[in-house]
């Protein structure tokens, strides 16, 4: 009974109505879920063993920070990545419907993330109107659902629209177009979810920690061992390791399955060059709408 | 007189006494310090002209993001850096001079960045404790002082704690210690602030787009341009370009002048490999205790 409830949780970043929970209810339609304040208490949710998953934002999110998650699964915890899910990112400016005919407004609230993916469309439609920042997208709707009298919007996603029974004043009103939010869904045990669509191409996340007598050009030499294979990387990225200023680690995205011959002969590679090679896994995209 | 004004004008990411703010007044003491809402914002009041020089996070930050700035420099502006800063972050527990004494703390805010920065000293020294986010670490500690009958803690820094007369009830709650924010400071024009040490490591910051028909292992051809020139990478990462999914820019840190000879090769090696190659300038490090 105990076992059957875990697998059916899944911690997420909240609060409700987030771009984490709508991308956790992608993945998991079926399933309870957990909000969570941080991204370190989502992560320790799923080591502990009180939730099954964890979804959390990787890159280009609103709610929490890229750097947060990579350095938390570096640094403090021992999980695997079992898929990602990529949600675009369509802010909408909401009103309570009591004001949805009204010409202007007296404020705009959103997290000051929103607030800035929209700075054109408020720069040059609502000039001087005060925008005020707020803890995140989903907090400024629910707000604006709780003050009919006061003549303020918020910016957030359609969830948050729904949830909190905000009209849609003004639909995709963020400057950039391709943007997605990237989202990594945490297990304890190295698996994959199955691929949604059937022919997804599999992509291997690595965090690589170079030799510490750190020589020049030592991210060359890495980068050496992925291309003479033909192993594409679809993202490098360098952090410091925390150490120290100017020591580094690296996190790659692989197009590659990390059971793959040349996969394992590139494992054994960078081990011969002094690397620490740590593998978060294989896992397939899920898109969310 | 308009001159002279514009020349002391300094934006930088608010609000007043945030970490921008302490790493503004390090490099421009004697300057009028101005508060924007939005990176976008601080960044446009010196593309303008109504400010001199615009202060922004890069890396590692509280309030803003990476993904922003380094977006909005390739995307939408033409700025320099003429110098960067490093602070450590330094996060205390404030409170209310009245409170100093009292046992026990109603709940503890401060922007969810910080809370999950000293996730690890809240967990353990105020479990049952309830954690709320608020928009910035300022805000939340200008909350504190303005509530002297409710028995509540921000998460911030020594300025905040300066500005609002609160007392540091424990102090450098942070869980790295080796954790630095990373800041720009943006100018109209190319140059560069003087060399604070008088004997600092020059620093280039570039873009680099890789050309459309993107091969295989072009970021391993990117490096190789700097690794047989010994030119040493700071720091390396991919950005999506935001015209589909899948097309990257690079930003690299290049610990080298970009007058350099072997840079000006460098430049001419990856315009014939068919890279387009932004230099945001040459600059020197400020560290902000």
């Amino acid at each position: 009974m105990a076992e059957t409830s875990l697998k059916n949780r899944i911690s997420f970043l909240g609060p409700e109505a987030s771009f984490t929970h709508l991308a956790a209810s992608r993945v998991f339609p079926g399933s309870t879920l957990v909000p969570f304040t941080s991204i370190p208490e989502c992560i320790e949710a799923v080591a502990e063993g009180s939730v099954e998953y964890a979804v959390v934002p990787l890159e280009n999110a609103l709610e929490g920070s890229v750097p947060l998650t990579v350095d938390y699964l570096f640094h403090e915890a021992q999980l695997y990545v079992v898929a990602e899910v990529l949600s675009p990112i369509s802010q909408h400016l909401l009103v309570h419907p009591d004001n949805a005919g009204a010409e202007s407004l007296e404020a705009i609230y959103s997290h000051p993330h929103a607030l800035a993916q929209c700075h054109k469309f408020l720069y040059y439609t609502y000039k001087n109107t005060p925008l005020e920042q707020y803890s995140s997208t989903a907090a400024a709707a629910k707000m604006v659902s709780e003050l009919p009298e006061r003549n303020i919007a918020a910016i957030g996603n359609e969830f948050s629209a729904e949830k909190y029974g905000l009209t849609i004043l003004q639909r995709d009103i963020h400057d950039f177009h391709f943007n997605h939010t990237r989202f990594f869904v945490l297990s304890k045990t190295n698996h994959r979810l199955e691929d949604p669509s059937h022919e997804g191409q599999v992509k291997t996340t690595l965090m690589i920690s170079p030799p510490k007598d750190d020589r020049s050009g030592v991210l060359h030499q890495v980068l050496s061992v992925f291309a003479w294979r033909q192993l594409n990387l679809s993202k490098i990225e360098s952090r410091p390791l925390k150490t120290g200023l100017g020591n580094y680690f690296f996190i790659a995205d692989v197009l590659e399955d990390e059971q793959a011959p040349m996969m394992r002969g590139a494992f054994e590679e960078l081990a011969a060059l002094g690397c620490e090679v740590k593998s978060l896994g294989s896992y397939f995209t899920y898109k969310s709408e």
